[in-house]
């Protein structure tokens, strides 16, 4: 933590500084320049509440130095975590993509997706049962009947389950039926869901919150590990900006940053961070070539139809393009996508 | 809902569109210009899936006219809504300033707090006993301990207290308590959390989330509406952006949309907009002037010592000033300050 | 300057960056944490290019302590600049208005415009004769006839005349006709044109871009003041964010920001910075409230029939109620609005 | 045109509209609903000023249909423009990349990188000799100097020049000596330098503002196009955003949405658009997957020492590992590199 004076700041508020900063028990580094001092605290600064300073006299800035992150960082851990997942491992050398609908809709709908993305080559099975939508007059989701649709999908299938949980007390129950409970981006800082899926130790994705800044997305990460829970999938999923040509903006950095701050795997959702299905190809290839670990795909058997978020799903079809370019790309920056799902044998 | 053809578009494409529009029952009026025609929806809009329309052949965009939310709207009711809370009114003619510390964190600080903002002439008295931090490693809030000093400091003051649930299960608990139920930014989303304080029928105090729209800020007081339950207060604290010079940036025209667009009180909370304790004034006047029906505002007896947002907490003395200059510009737009609490005898 | 290492940068990357700032004349203070080394430069940072340091082995961020302005900063220069025009003062106590229509359409609708505003009480008369336009297919403006009638409502009125420059070779000839010259949000970081401003002595009005934070309009506002040119009044006049509610978002938070980093005159443009008349009069009360030293507004006799900015104007009568309800503002907090131009005997 | 009545609109006001929409010749297409009325405008709507409108009694809101842009529309020109540079080409099936310091600071500096960048496959040299530069105390550029010397490492590499001018009496100047004449982020809606390189018939570099639209992006562009150049490049450059851990954030949505709207190429520059080399690789691998046509990279020989930029450049190793990346992404795609250009033999 670095305290920056006030170049008018006398000699009194700068003592005044230091023997605060020893009542902590910890040490003051002065810098005196021609225009002003800069106070440097060695010690254990998390016991030290910033604002503190803030509000003494003479003083213009509190500048932390430490992330406030730990369990999170690459700093302190160097190496990649692999997240496993019935056989499919997010942030290993292979690349692994998620598909499926916004929502469960039906049984015939959700079945038909399914075989169709396994076929096509997905991983894992995306879902939602429980569905945050922004206006109460629509199309909520089938709460239970949803995950039991989601376990059926998995036994024709073989795909994993991934499907979101929106509140504490869902998690027992959505942890019942799926391989890995999402926490969706309007509850990235719910923190009683947080604590409530860190405390399940069930693995986890994690997607980024549409003003949440890299740093706030691994700080919610940090809630989950901080329960001894590892199995942290983070994703980016498109941020809030003034463009309007995209529902969302894709950041694309953020892969790159993360990849170099956090050892947790990273993956992309190109339907939401663009909300339009015509430019889903380009942003999943894009995402792989930025060093993604993986991706997830909405894909609709009759996208037309959907309940939701038909406008950014896929056909089947061009979801086993994107797919087969997918592969290429994975080829390109020196990895592979991970093997198809072999059918399940009746 | 208008569709926008594309410049290219067959006539069999329109009449596909025609066609589909009139399965819902509904009627398709045509606008066909030099360069694209144009289909206007008329029927009952609500049922009809927009994506649906997106993803059809020929297509180029699908635009909505109604506005999404109806019981938060002025248009279907005009009048204001004044929402009562122990001889405390938001929304009639005069204006109305809660106050208190972020936190509540022991019985001397909240006490003494409660005291001087009574004194000062606020209304109500703000302090958090669930809290939402950024962090895991920082306080996490007194929970029901905090709700039960809450209570003394209402009974000892006479000020209404307003307190934050963070998830569904809380609202039995903070609703006991509490005289409005805060629901913070952060939670603005947060469906669960929406129903169960609509569902139980308290007045509730709900905060836009830091990037939601004035849009989203409505859909999200509709769900509480949705219940049965008017007694919802809207309150601006601030967007992000990209100044960092402020922790977040006041959306001051938020204020005069608000009032045209809905019939629900508005206030501010210029410690949130702002983030420094030296700007609360200024922006606090600001949005009385703007028409804001009220204020929100940090305050602490001994901010140097807070245990979160000590930076932007006034100190009671900066409070009574700050209530002077409101009253001043209260009077100035023609509305005025509400009495003062008399002090509980004892 | 302060250079913060890796937290496994090695003695020898910590000894290369002080001998680095040695090589400067500066001096390196130590201070070494349990996690991590900062080092603190002490000398003339401003010859040491910031990038040299982050690219050596061991660095993991440079944070620059000084501010990078200097003549505008209110820490070198702590009372307030007053900048005067024709008998008008900004950043005096009183506070100043200034109003007429987007762009400058012909003889007729420009008098009336201005004999209206001045009538309402306006100090100084607003008016483009050179439009930055975004679609090269509308009206841009009559050019050096706009002058001239600029001039012409001036003698007949007696308000002084703010127009806007758009180009370098633009200046002479604005300044000949023009008390103040305008240099608008689009050309804030045209530094061709700030040199030119600068070095023209004229008065101007510096309008901030719609992205720019405070600290880069204030790092404009220094390419001026460094030609010795301190007659610059600062304008927020809103800034690019999500909300699509309004044209722009006001960063009302800016005014007292503003007011304290720098000793500039400050004003607000509520027409832009919301983009709708109906919000017009709310945003300019918020800005006096705030503590502007004044208000640029727009004005049309006949908005409906404007070639530009139609939709965000106010019609005279309107505008009369704001220097009205502006009046009672001012009076709140302690200011008072500038005396009204007395009409210009015939 | 859409014009979208309020819900309490009279048939008096409805009327009104309908007649003044025909005293421009146009027709107005009635779609009444049960909440409101909505006119549909036909005929040629760029003579109707749509504020007209929005001020009318009974209008809530006026819905612009056609886009505003209409030479860069690729709906009107639906193939593909290429521009060529002597012997390169921008927007053919072959992706084409432009290398070099970000200012031209001498002789030996800039012809060192050339050499390099040519020898690492790239087909053009960037390098700035009229810089634009936030703080009037940092280099401004070498001016008419630093052409001289683009022109000459030119006549050594063979690399087509492309460096910017910044305002409209530097473009003679910099047409002279340059291939193609940048136009800067922050001059995007120069109109007066728009115009003076559209008059040129020069081919240019348009780069996007920071705070640009895509559609302003491309009304700038109509400026160009405007004056009967369609020699037009676009750049993609990081927009800003809320984000801090990247100095901007690359919007790659914008590339495929760009790709799609419009027939011009359109390129990236992963250096200005995250602001650090850890992280340029993995944009430009994912600016090529997106669909781009070409990138704009910066390359310093010794980056540690750059007066402006250093921490974005990469040294030419690292620049060569990427065009190796470049070229296996553009094959996975189904593009190829353009072929390095040869050694000029001496």
């Amino acid at each position: 933590m670095m305290i920056v004076m006030r170049t008018n700041a006398t000699q009194r508020e700068i003592k005044n500084v230091i023997d605060r900063v020893q009542t902590y028990g910890a040490q003051a580094h002065l810098s005196s320049g021609e225009e002003r001092t800069v106070i440097g605290v060695v010690g254990d600064v998390r016991a030290m509440p910033r604002d503190e300073f803030i509000r003494m006299d003479g003083v213009d800035r509190v500048i932390p130095i430490s992330r406030p992150y730990k369990l999170t960082s690459r700093e302190f851990h160097p190496w990649n975590t692999e997240v496993r997942l019935d056989g499919v491992v997010f942030g290993g050398p292979q690349v692994v993509v998620i598909a499926g609908p916004c929502s469960v809709e039906d049984r015939a709908q959700l079945l038909e997706t399914a075989h169709a993305v396994r076929e096509a080559g997905a991983h894992a099975l995306r879902g939602g049962a429980f569905k945050p939508r922004t206006s109460p007059y629509t199309f909520q989701g089938l709460g239970e009947e949803g995950l039991e649709l989601l376990a059926e999908a998995r036994a024709e299938t073989g795909l994993a389950v991934v499907t979101e949980a929106m509140s504490p007390e869902q998690v027992p129950l959505v942890a019942r039926y799926a391989d890995m409970i999402q926490i969706g981006a309007r509850n990235m800082q719910n923190y009683a869901l947080l604590n409530a899926v860190g405390a399940s130790q069930h693995p986890a994705l994690l997607k980024r919150g549409l003003s949440a800044t890299v740093e706030e997305l691994l700080m919610a990460a940090e809630y989950i590990l901080s329960h001894g829970n590892n199995n942290v999938v983070l994703c980016e999923r498109g941020i809030r900006t003034f463009e309007t040509a995209t529902r969302n903006t894709t950041d694309i950095n953020a892969i790159p940053v993360l990849k170099s701050l956090t050892h947790l795997p990273v993956i992309l959702d190109p339907s939401h961070s663009t909300g339009h299905w015509e430019y889903v190809e380009a942003i999943a290839r894009a995402g792989i070539a930025a060093g993604a670990d993986g991706l997830i795909v909405e894909v609709h058997a009759h996208p037309e139809e959907a309940l939701s978020d038909g406008g950014q799903s896929l056909k089947p079809e061009r979801f086993a393009a994107l797919v087969r370019q997918v592969a290429a790309i994975a080829d390109a920056v020196g990895r592979s996508l991970a093997p198809a799902k072999a059918a399940v044998s009746g």
